[in-house]
């Protein structure tokens, strides 16, 4: 049975999300960050790096969510979220979730995370003021190269579609408006109308 | 026939060696990064990031560490260079190589490529200040807890060996000091002894 761990507001939401749309067996477990959850011993035995998502497996703890994603692709072949029969299509999934977690995802942490990269709290607010810019351009990049419409690599839905999904709805957060990129927001909006991701959602919003 | 696209210094090598240990037939180009190359129209055409690596394939173009690194290992099985049929397996080398581009990557970009999150000099100033201790960290996480050793991933050489190989050769320039972690630098040293990793570092050498 597969046990996925989350935190409200975090990346894990792809995961979780893919889970759902797999139909897989699973579990979860909420990790409370403002508790600082993720640092405590119990969870560190789960993944060193006190971060989520952790998906735990028959065969052993994954952590990353690129990795996570292609793995729920690969064992729930029959909910086709990945060309997993075309190493050249499969790579272009992996390149856009890899520019996800390296770089969306990384302009988007200068916003909470500032600390990770910096200790004087001037570097801090300045990180904070070059956030819009940073992930609105990463935005732009992907509505221009790389997103397909209507799902990421075009007419197929895969495991990029909730990945794109977790990082657009940081957007208004970081004081980006969503209506500059006109098929992530259409994507966007769809995403929200399916159920697995209804389902995962109501499951988030639950105090 | 694959072909390329590297700049001395940057981990376009973790690529490069995973093409010559795969024998592939391919050709490389090399950008001048002193000479804003990767910014030229022409080659943002290849790449619209203005990054490398970018390999051009007979399908198309690929980017991102990561997605090169599996793509080479599916279309070159016989090269070994992944766990291709244990899915479990194969999650754990990507968690692997994840983290080197969203962490370990991130956190030494910080000592060069700092106006690429703040703007004030002493801002960047800070930021390179913290590099040796955060990418010290992410060594020592990864010496812990993920390489197994004599290889990342334990008797098997996988696309996780040229990764971190590339990521290693950096730890002198962030004033980390690889002898801290011992099965790093054993597996650094044995890369280095290996002939395709000698063809590859002759090239990136001539100027």
């Amino acid at each position: 049975m597969l046990k996925l761990f989350y935190a409200v507001g975090s990346c894990a939401l792809a995961s979780h999300i893919a889970l759902e749309e797999a139909r897989a067996e699973y579990t979860t477990v909420r990790l409370d960050f403002g508790a600082n959850e993720q640092r405590k011993p119990e969870y560190l035995e789960i993944n060193p790096k006190g971060r989520v998502p952790a998906l735990i497996t028959d065969s052993g703890i994954l952590t990353e969510t690129p990795a996570i994603l292609a793995y729920i692709a690969q064992v729930f072949p029959k909910a086709d979220l990945a060309p997993l029969a075309d190493p050249f299509a499969f790579a272009r999934v992996q390149s856009f979730n890899s520019y996800l977690c390296s770089t969306a995802h990384v302009n988007h942490a200068h916003m909470m995370r500032g600390t990770r990269w910096a200790d004087d709290p001037a570097s801090i607010e300045d990180m904070k003021r070059k956030v819009p810019k940073n992930v609105g351009d990463s935005f732009a990049l992907m509505e221009s190269e790389m997103v397909e419409g209507p799902w990421v690599m075009g007419k197929s839905y895969t495991i990029c579609d909730p990945y794109l999904f977790t990082l657009s709805r940081w957007l208004e957060r970081d004081n980006v408006d969503i209506g500059r990129f006109p098929k992530i927001n259409d994507q966007h909006k769809r995403m929200s109308e399916r159920p697995a991701v209804k389902k995962v959602l109501a499951e988030w919003s639950r105090t």
